[in-house]
This record gives structure tokens, C-alpha cells and sequence, in this order.
């Protein structure tokens, strides 16, 4: 059965009967539709927050294999409330756009998906849209000032950072020239779209932690430079006010359930390379106010998403986890052992033994936080028993738990040994984590700690733009600001053909930006792509209505 | 009191009250919030349908001094509710993007209003950004078809008309040039973004009649030509579907309430110039499945609105009205009676006299239809008993049924005359409406046949680019389309600067569109703005958030 099929079977619970369980009362749900519902920020207890334990899901380098990291996430909640815990999965809302390219949806996969599958995968409760037009009238705003009579403040067309977004893989937008057509057209210059995801603003609704945090947040977007170079941050068009009014909602987290009927919490969903690739502070908090446990996850591998998640979004937070399961396959391992991908099915040890290295570089990373690691090996029909004793094995080896887990095929049932071991790892964690820098360090050294500590860099080397844009940001007084390293995520270096794990590398940093609202410098080595497009064949050439309501193609 | 404070003062029903009012059950409601919910197509009943009673609410030729329509419409609906009949207020979306430019709300004002009123105004269900997104869809494989290889349809990136769209007020996108950057970013071409409101997708939801209508006439859109000259539908992209899944939910009937507790639907925003300016024929036949009076309105004076309400719409959907009510003003007709704007306070029954020419020709146009016709003069308070009397003799003379109405400062206990002359008029009428032209006859009989009997005109005059385009519409079999007439408003003739009864003109087409999906014609005289701007002080300014939660500064 493909995922549609298993999401279209199961027969959804009301969500009020899903709020139940976590002793929401009816008057407290905003419906949207009979399977969604908002939660009010009023449910947030900071104290129910400290006792509540946060299990970050993490994984190693992605290859093409897949890890299925997000199943994991899924199956694990499902395992815990299995075993009588009470657990609440915490995830990152999908992108509509990608859907009618070449990427099927993200919410799961198998027995171990959330739903209603389509709708997450479409508009949802129509909080990206609501980021976009956040998003879009600033840019309106911009534009709108440049030619102003009376209130402009000589903003150079050509410093305009701030882009315009959509939820839509549409390479046509990424690089366009706006404000033609004379007059009436304002100010023509060099402008683009991203994708909503890439949009500073979604980086800043899942930082904010509450309302009036957002607001403020969103006043200090640096939006370019007057002609003097004088740095011009969004406050200065009046914006934040308007812009909160159109976030109202979606700074709401969204109430849905897996396929087993168990709470799980939709909001947000930053990249990941240019942000910091995680939910929402606010839902983390929703979650661990209503469930004992919360299972989340962020984007790529543990050296971009568990390093972005603990020193950017954690600490911002307040927050520190109990424990991190960094998910593997054997497959994936092979293929960092060097096995082609054709022949990831047949039985292989010795490469399974050499593809090893990269899944303990980022134990090692994990455990440079002081946080206890549990591996979760994602099975698959084609491992062997040689293999997964060899995994079990070279795990006791190096003192950290392990379980096969097979949430894909059956749901939380297929999580139990991983539930039970995650239970024992968060028992075992009594301090918070040690962040990899302070933010008083120097950026540089800040960067140097990241790359040394976490991806095993031996050192970091920025180009004379970049040390030219890292000067002016600290001149700026942005130099105590967290790192967000944009990265290529398929290598622990910057070489993204550099499979296992690495050694003897520097990370080039080309360029730096800046997202002041959000409140990050962003490093970038190597190329960033805010804005997909479509391939030859969209999968929207699939999809189909029919008669009956019933959707064809999708997924 | 502002509208925003008499709207946040008011205490909502929850929406399953107002549903139980029209015998809707709670599991055929899809929550949307507490006073918000969808509506499934499954309510709609053809039979009650035929023996509901549509009343169309239109108006005078608009002026700077207002006429409050949509006032009227609310008020005529809860007055008719206060009467003793089951009345439905069907009426259309606000578009988001003027919100944060100079305009207020449009859901009403006073004590006529439908709340919650800010949801209405902001992202709403969200079926305006879904249509958005639809729009932008078919934009993406079009370019993305263009730099095909293996799919290319040979289209002429300068032929193509297809533009993006976005709910914003934002000028400078009005004209920009896309695709830059190289072979990555696709084919350069120059093109545009509408608001979202003029999109022909928001068009077509507002005539299809199903789902799979919908699907069809989405695949029917003429997007622009082959190199070779041979015209290229949006259905050769094989992009309907995922249009028709983008829209699964935006296609239902949105139902809210009035201040007075009364049913409202409000579904779908077409503009009013180069569409059909109405709400959905799915919302209307809903309404009047649900009711016994449905009360709706069409964007314009009755020379806009009601003809394409009648001839696009009714006739697509098999609808007729009972009666129609032609909202004026004491003030609004002593400024066509030549009263400058400073000076409508001040009694001028001479001035009014002088300004009942254009009431009376909206009359007649009404009654070309065979339709009843109710006078409705929504009250300012500088309305004097002179003028009052004036007015009501004067149409007494005309043999035409009139009301003084006062929605705005006493809901529908002001509406409640009105309410009883349109039941005494829905009761008269007896037969289906005549429309202004067959389908059958030429295109530029039907222009002819709209400009001499609805407008008043002695002609119509074709630019020779007019004349070419109307030409090659009907080589494409499209000359059995009706006419969607894209005029100014201000004048019944084409030159705004002619107030009340303009004689011995021609309407001046300098162009053709083709809406081949929504499946009109669209004769253009004059320009027509499709995606507006923001002022130079923009509302965004003044709008904040309260850390309570109330807003300011909206409206």
C-alpha cells in the first residue's frame, strides 16, 4: 500500500477526542475542520515545560537511501505511548510547493504517519500562507517607501535584501527585475522570491515565544542600507504591528494524530541550511505541557540539526533535552562505506563496518553536549542478520544504547525497544546541555567551535567577502548572536561528495548574512537554494480530483 | 463607535447556533474556529433552489459620498429575519491586500455587519490564498514548460498572458521581468503579478457549479499562443487537477453570522471589472437551499453588477431573482444632481431632483430584465424630511416600490420597511428574467445590445486592435460566450467625469481579453487596474497587536 492508501484506511479519531487525552477541554480547541485544531498559547506551563522530558530525533548523513528520520520521529511517540507513556510528537509542518514537484509528502511514512495526510501536505490550517503574506508586505512596504515623497528613508534599491516569498517551486521567481513600467510602477531594481520556508519571518515564528516577542522580532529584520550606508532594520516602515495582526494565527501550534490516534503537533517549518530547520519554540512548549515526553526532530544530520536545534533554538528556549536518538540504516551506513547504491541490497559487513565512522562522528558530536544517545536503526527488509548484529555489536562497543526500530511497517509497535531505551536514556540525564560556544565569543571562534567540535573540521577559512561582511555585522552589534551554519547537508564537510566521515578539511565560508530578526549570523559555505523549481515532469501532471472527493496521484 | 468596536462589542453565537438555525446539523459543519465554518456541497438542493427567493441588492452609479451596499444587503437580511421570514445573506469575500492600504473593512458597517469581523478582512478559511496559490501553480509549469526539452509545447514566452497572482497591494509587482539569472532560472519574458481578486481561477470558482465543473473550465484556460500563432489551454499542461486539489476546500460555501446573530455565507471576490464581480453561483444556490429569502449583492452600480449578475451568472447557474433592490443616497444623488462634495450636508431638494436621472435609468435597466425593483435610500443623518419626501413621491410617480433604510445605525429593525416592500415584490413577480442578449447572437451584437439598453449609449466603437482580437475570439470558437464589460463605475457612460444620466455617447473598446475558463468575453474601455498600490501613509502603519490580544488600528 502506498502512504495515501494506508493515511486514506485508517479511520481518524474527532480531535477532540485526541485533546482528551491530554486533558484539553473542548472550549479550548479552535476546529479547524473535524481532524485539525489550534491550540491557544494560554495551555503553555513553563512548569509542566521543566518536567517534561524533550527526546530530540536526529540522524547521519543523508544519503540517497533515505533514512526515513521523520517515520522515526512518529513510530517512537507511538512506542511511548505503547508502553504507557504519555507522549506528544512535535514536527515541522511540510511545504506545499515541493508537492507538485518531485517530492512526495512529509508526514511520515507507512503505519507511522500523521494525519490528515493531504491536508498537512496542502494548506494545512494556512499558517505558511499567512508567513508569506507577513513576508510579502513587508516587501510591498520596502518598495512602497522607495518612492515615497514624504516618508522616504533613502533606502539604495540596490542594497534590498529583503525578497518576496511562495509556497511554490517556481524557479522563474528566484531572480526577477519588479517595479517596471515607469511611474506607476515604482522603483525598478533586482529582486526575488523564495520559498516560504526559506522566509526570515518563519524562521522567526519558531523562535518567538509569544506575540509580543514576534513583534519585536520582527521590527529588527535588517532590511538593507540608505545611500550613506547606514543599516535600515524593518521597525523603521511601521511594520511590525500589521505583521503580527497577520500572524495571529499561525502563531497558534496545530493539534493533529498519528495513524494510532496519539496527540501529534504541526508548527512551523524553517529550512534548514539558511535557518534553523526546527519547530516552533512555542509547540515544543505546547507539547512538553501536555505530554510527559516530546519526540521532535530536526532537519539533515545531527551536525546541522541537532547543533542549530541545541545552540540556537533550545537555548532561546530555555529548553534542554533528555536525550537524542540519532537514526541509521544499514543500507545508508553501506553507502558510506562506499557500496553503490544499486547494490545497497545485498548483504555486506565489511562495508557496513566502514560506513560506521560517520554514524560516530555524530554520536561523538551528541555526546560533546553532555547528552545521553540512543541509535535507532531503521530497518529495512533487505538488512541481514549479520548486519544488525554487527550494528548491535560496534554499538555496545562504543557504550550506547541501540534498537531496530520498524515504525514504517509497524507503527509504534515497531518502536518498543526503542521507547523503552530512550525512557532509560532520558532517566539517566540529569544536567543540561553544555552549548558547543557562548554567545560572547568572538563569531569567528563561535564558527571555529562549531566546525572543529561538531563536524571535525581542523579549521575555517573565510573568503575576503566574507571577513569584509563579518566586520560590518559585528560593527553592527550583531557579534553575540548564535551561529545558523548554512552548510551542504550530505557531507559532515562542505564537499558534498566526501561520504563517511571526513577528515583533515577546512569549511570555506564564501559569504555571511544576516537575519537580525530572527536573531542569527549565517555563514554560508557553499551554494544555497531558497527557491526550488519544478522538474520535466511535475508529479502535479498526476494528481487528480475524482467524483467521489476521493485524490488521486498525490503521494 | 468605529465598525471595529461595535463588531468586537457584539457577542458571537458559536457557529453551530446560526447552523442550527438553517436545520444544518453538527457533523455536516467543518469548524473553521467557533464562528467560522465550511459547508459541504452536499446541501445544496436543487428543488428548495427553485423555490427560494433570490433578491439582487445593486445600486447608483457610486460616488465619493458613498451608497453603504453592503450595509443594506446585511441590514435587508435581518430585517427580513425580523419579519418572520428565514433569511440568508450570501455576499462576497473582502480581498486582504487593500486592508494594509487605504481602504477599511468591507464586510458591512454600523449595525449591519458580519462578523468576526477581522477574521473576514484577514486570511478568513483561506480560500483566497488557495485560489493564489492555484493561479501561481499554473504560472510555475508554464514557465517550467517553457525551458522543457522533452515537453516543450512550443509556446511564445511573448504571447503569454498568464499571470502570477497575490492578495497585496503592491505595485511593484504590477510589471516585472522573470526568469533572469541564466539557464537555472528559467526563460526572461516580461509579465505581472494581479491581486488576487482578479485572478480568472477566482473567476471560475465563483461560475463552476461542482467540483469537476471546476476542473473542466480551470482546464479551459487560454494562456497564450505557439510560436506558430496556434492557441495554447491551460488542460495541454495537464494542470487541472492539482488545480481542482489546491481547491477542494476553498470551493465551499464559507458561513459566518450577522451582528444580529442572522445566517451570513460569504464565498469567493471576483473583481467587478474584468469579472463578474459577485459571489459563487455554489454560495447563492447553498443560501437559497438553506433559506427562503437569500440576499445578495453585485460590486458596481446596477450597469456593472446587476447585467453581468443576470447575464453571466444567473444565466450560468439557472437563477432568477424575484426583485431587485437599487441602493441610493439622498447625498450620493444630490452629487449627480451636480451638489459639490463639501455641500452635501446642506438641504438641495433642486440638487436632488437634478441627480434622480441616474437612479431612474438604473431602474429602467432593471426593469428591461422584467424584474420588481425596490428603492432603497440608505439614511444619513443629514437627510432631510423635504428631501425625504421628495424621494418618495418622486418614485411613487415612477410606479417603483421605495424604503428609507437604516442599517448602519439600527441593523435590521432599520431595514424592516424595506424588508416588507421586497416580500411584496418577490410575491409579484412571476416569471424567470429576459436577458439582454442571447447567446447565440454576435459578440458585437451582445456589446451592442448591454450599451444601448443597460448603459444608454447610442453606440459602441471598436479600436482596430479591438477589432483584430475579436476576430481571432471568434476563429476560437468562442463567440457564443457571454460579455463580461470592463467599464468604469463612475459614469453609466465610459468617461468618469460624467455624472448622472449621460446622453449621446458611444462606448469607446480600446481591447479584448478572453477569459476562455470562466468563459466570458471581456470588452475593455478604459484602463483597468488589476493590482493596486499602497498609498503613501499606508493603514499597515497604525496597526498593532495589544499584548491582550485586541487589535488596533484596524479599520
Amino acid at each position: 500500500m502506498t502512504d495515501i492508501q494506508i493515511a486514506q484506511k485508517v479511520k481518524a479519531k474527532h480531535i477532540r477526542e485526541v485533546a482528551k487525552k491530554l486533558q484539553i477541554t473542548e472550549d479550548q480547541l479552535e476546529y479547524y475542520g473535524n481532524e485539525k485544531a489550534k491550540l491557544p498559547l494560554s495551555l503553555i506551563d513553563e512548569e509542566k515545560v521543566d518536567q517534561s522530558n524533550l527526546i530530540l530525533v536526529t540522524a547521519i548523513t543523508p544519503t540517497p537511501a533515505g533514512e526515513g528520520k521523520t517515520t522515526n520521529v512518529i513510530g517512537l511517540s507511538d512506542g511511548l505511548n505503547l508502553i504507557g507513556e504519555k507522549s506528544v510528537v512535535v514536527i515541522r509542518e511540510p511545504s506545499l510547493g515541493p508537492v507538485f514537484g518531485m517530492k512526495g509528502g512529509a508526514a511520515g511514512g507507512g503505519w507511522s504517519q500523521v494525519i490528515p495526510m493531504v491536508d498537512i501536505n496542502l494548506h494545512f490550517t494556512g499558517d505558511f500562507h499567512a508567513i508569506a503574506m507577513a513576508n510579502n508586505l513587508l516587501a510591498a512596504l520596502i518598495d512602497n517607501n522607495l518612492q515615497s515623497k514624504t516618508k522616504n528613508l533613502g533606502i539604495d534599491p540596490r542594497t534590498v535584501i529583503w525578497k518576496r516569498c511562495m509556497d511554490m517551486n517556481d524557479r522563474a521567481l528566484r531572480n526577477i527585475v519588479s517595479g517596471l513600467s515607469g511611474k506607476t510602477g515604482g522603483i525598478p531594481r533586482e529582486t526575488g522570491f523564495n520559498i516560504t520556508a526559506a522566509s526570515e519571518i518563519m524562521a522567526i515564528l519558531c523562535l518567538c515565544t509569544n506575540l509580543e516577542d514576534l513583534q519585536e522580532m520582527c521590527g529588527n529584520i535588517y532590511i538593507g542600507d540608505t545611500f550613506e550606508g547606514r543599516a535600515v532594520y524593518a521597525r523603521e516602515l511601521n511594520s511590525s504591528g500589521a505583521i503580527a495582526v497577520l500572524l495571529k494565527d499561525a502563531i497558534k501550534p496545530n493539534l493533529v494524530q498519528t495513524l494510532e490516534g496519539n496527540p501529534a503537533i504541526i508548527h512551523g517549518g524553517p529550512f534548514a541550511n539558511i535557518a534553523q530547520g526546527t519547530n516552533s519554540i512555542i509547540a515544543t512548549k505546547m507539547g512538553m505541557s501536555l505530554g510527559d515526553y516530546v519526540i521532535t526532530e530536526a532537519g539533515f544530520a545531527a551536525d546541522l540539526g541537532a547543533e542549530k536545534f541545541l545552540n540556537i533554538k533550545c537555548r532561546k528556549g530555555g529548553l534542554s533535552p533528555k536525550a537524542v536518538v540519532v537514526v541509521a540504516t544499514i543500507r545508508a551506513l553501506k553507502y558510506h562505506g562506499g557500496k553503490s547504491l544499486d547494490s545497497l541490497t545485498e548483504e555486506d559487513v565489511d562495508a557496513l563496518k566502514k560506513g560506521m565512522p560517520n554514524l560516530e562522528k555524530h554520536i561523538e558530536s551528541i555526546q560533546s553536549f553532555g547528552l545521553p544517545v540512543v541509535v535507532s536503526v531503521n530497518a529495512f527488509t533487505s538488512d541481514t542478520d549479520a548486519e544488525k548484529e554487527f550494528i548491535y555489536a560496534h554499538c555496545e562497543k562504543l557504550g550506547v544504547a541501540v534498537a531496530i526500530s520498524n515504525g514504517w511497517a509497524e507503527g509504534g509497535k515497531g518502536c518498543v525497544e526503542l521507547a523503552e531505551k530512550v525512557v532509560l536514556a532520558a532517566e539517566s540525564c540529569n544536567a543540561k546541555f553544555t552549548p558547543t560556544y557562548n554567545l560572547e565569543d568572538l563569531p569567528l571562534n563561535k564558527i571555529e567551535k562549531i566546525c572543529k567540535t561538531i563536524y571535525g573540521a581542523k579549521g575555517v577559512v573565510l573568503s575576503d567577502k566574507a571577513k569584509n561582511q563579518l566586520r560590518r555585522f559585528e560593527g553592527l552589534g550583531f557579534g553575540n548572536l548564535p551561529i545558523c551554519m548554512a552548510k551542504t547537508q550530505k557531507s559532515l564537510s562542505d564537499n558534498e561528495k566526501l561520504l563517511g566521515r571526513p577528515e583533515n578539511f577546512e569549511i570555506h565560508i564564501r559569504e555571511f548574512e544576516i537575519a537580525a530578526g530572527a536573531g542569527f549570523i549565517i555563514p554560508i559555505a557553499g551554494n544555497m537554494l531558497r527557491m526550488p523549481g519544478l522538474p520535466a515532469t511535475p508529479s502535479s501532471e498526476h494528481i487528480k480530483m475524482e467524483a467521489d472527493g476521493s485524490i488521486v496521484g498525490l503521494f
